[in-house]
């Protein structure tokens, strides 16, 4: 057996045993410690590097987001999203998006498997479309993923992000519908 | 004199007593029902019908907002709007900015008079952008004003906005550099 073939066993290995589930607040160590590595880079949020842990706690834990986790066999987290109605009321058809993953988990295929996860579980919870408001262009990774798993650039946002090694880089606004509209259940009288 | 020069002499008269200043907590009467009028409408923002008075009074006086008012000579309110960071942080040198204007005092030039305000305000405060989310694309008028203005649409959003009347309709996003990026202060070292 090759050393490439022992190599994509212990890869398939890793992500057979990846599970994505609700986030509990027992997870809180494991998304902290992800969440301030994320930060503290300055390259794909807009929470400044030394954003504290009760930041970090509203944002993942709040009553208008539901956040899920992956983690490995030991329960340990390797990456994070939460879904939240990107606008109120009138706009609450179309879900926003956030993601993380751990730095000491990249290449494992975890931001593939939430980012899947994440668009059958919004499609569950009965969104229509999603969006996400604030791809940062320089992020290549992410934008390529999103566009593997379904999503168009439909804005770019002039020098709207202060990289904290680039300086101001454009963002981008992805999106996609969910459901075809044909099928869009119609809208309830006034 | 006909009258249409008649007509032409009331408006310029309107316009010169109309004054845009900081909202105060005594224009929460006049500023709620522009608000009740705008939302009940179901065109332009993502406020479900109904909204209640407190969640008027919380989006337009919040820590995160600061909120003009345009004034008639008798301290009428004919129109109001907020800016805020669009985004925390790393995004917060790009401001947003919402406007609503009486449905009565339509035809005045207030929604010219705040836009501009506002434009001018943005700067002084030392944003370097200035974005809208979510103008609604069959807010005609809007569009048309926010054009007049430098805004140009960046991105649309497909079906993202539920209109009273007309369904699921598409949702720009606008933007506009307020100093040209040569002129931008350097960010600060890390």
């Amino acid at each position: 057996m090759s050393q490439h073939q022992i190599q994509n066993q212990t890869e398939i290995q890793t992500q057979t045993s990846i599970r994505v589930r609700p986030a509990a607040a027992s997870d809180m160590d494991g998304m902290w410690t992800i969440f301030d590595a994320v930060i503290e880079a300055g390259e794909s949020y807009p929470f400044a590097p030394g954003t504290s842990r009760a930041a970090c706690a509203d944002y993942w834990f709040n009553p208008r987001s539901t956040s899920f986790v992956a983690v490995d066999a030991g329960q340990r987290v390797l990456g994070m999203y939460k879904l939240v109605p990107n606008q109120m009321d009138l706009g609450a058809h179309v879900a926003n998006a956030s993601y993380m993953v751990s730095p000491a988990a990249r290449g494992a295929g975890v931001g593939t498997l939430i980012g899947r996860h994440s668009l059958d579980e919004a499609r569950r919870q009965g969104y229509l479309a999603m969006q996400f408001n604030y791809v940062i262009s320089s992020n290549q990774a992410a934008v390529a993923l999103w566009k593997k798993l379904g999503f168009e650039i439909v804005g770019t946002l002039p020098k709207s992000f202060l990289h904290a090694r680039l300086g101001y880089v454009d963002a981008y606004v992805m999106y996609q519908l969910l459901i075809e509209p044909a099928a869009w259940p119609a809208p309830a009288c006034r």
